[in-house]
């Protein structure tokens, strides 16, 4: 593959949307062709999926069930999107991927990563990003922004409680003291064409 | 669990339908609570699930997506449906559970079997049938009464060719070989109620 594979993670709020617009642009305009993408979805098959987890009750499918349909929507998602852009050397930046699945599943939802993992391997031949941008703020940023967007309702996930985004903040930390390298967590603080700066910043090493 | 878990297996024109339906009627005459099941489905959230593998083009998911699809699907119906029921006392007759997995997905689809074992395993905590009830019938019987009942038409799996139903065949007799004590092969032609009498003859030993 001649492309370059981005995930931006992080939690409600950090503005991950905003960033991925920011950062796409600053690529595009140093001539790099850019998909933006996101999960769960990223596809029809994985837009389907996500239909399913993100509408209903929180308590409509189980955490298992709940895994193994991510693991769905993104086997789709890789296939029919990220490989194929990555193949023609495009680069992918895809707001969340695995990493979500790891922090929001096994971190906060009781599952153990390994099993995640495993599921990644079976279905997207353990893809991984080249980079993975972990936007981190203060808690209390991160939910007044939430709040202010959103009244505080959130989807199926997002509605959780404070002591579950807390634990998906520390399993994303984990991931980057794991895999420096690969997960860099990223201060979303401030003003947003300062946090671009930051991203570009981590991902200088990268560009051609 | 109190209740027993029995499945019907076989492919396209076998009878399943109309031998759950005897089944289940023969068992409620000798006073037991009975739940008819089916699979992909038997629970809201594997219906949702169930629609999304049953419909569209024949191409529309890649064999290891589908394989996570399907193991989501029965994550849900053994926690919301089988298990609810095997432990109020009931029994639960499904048509269909993981030997279709294993024959469609890795007898015939490609796909190692020990996988589909282990997604069962993560979904479903392994959970298998007292009994499964494989009926089997001539290729040429089979296709013959598929072709009767819907033209030759079929859904996505259904309509596909004759060399995987071959596959598909061949790999529940080969679970049959190797779980002898759970897995039993029916000879699905003759008259409807003279395979049920068979049936009832390879559960007798379960009976109370």
């Amino acid at each position: 593959m001649t492309g370059r594979f981005l995930s931006l993670e992080g939690g409600e709020g950090a503005g991950k949307s905003t960033q991925i617009r920011a950062l796409a642009a600053a690529l595009r305009a140093r001539g790099i062709a850019v998909v933006e993408t996101r999960e769960p979805g990223g596809s029809a098959g994985a837009e389907a999926i996500r239909q399913l987890l993100l509408t209903g009750e929180a308590d409509r499918w189980s955490v298992r069930a709940e895994a193994l349909l991510f693991a769905a929507a993104r086997a789709d998602h890789v296939e029919k999107t990220i490989r194929p852009a990555l193949l023609r050397g495009a680069w992918v930046l895809s707001d969340r991927f695995l990493d979500s699945s790891r922090a929001y599943q096994s971190g906060a939802g009781g599952l153990n990563d390994g099993d995640i993992l495993a599921l990644h391997r079976f279905g997207s031949e353990g893809l991984l990003p080249d980079r993975t941008l972990v936007l981190t703020l203060p808690e209390a940023e991160a939910q007044a922004r939430a709040h202010a967007r959103d009244g505080g309702a959130g989807d199926r996930i997002g509605g959780r409680d404070r002591a579950f985004h807390n634990a998906v903040a520390r399993a994303f930390a984990g991931h980057a003291a794991a895999e420096p390298a690969r997960v860099r967590l990223i201060d979303a603080s401030g003003a947003a064409e300062d946090v671009t700066a930051r991203l570009m910043d981590a991902i200088a090493d990268l560009l051609p």
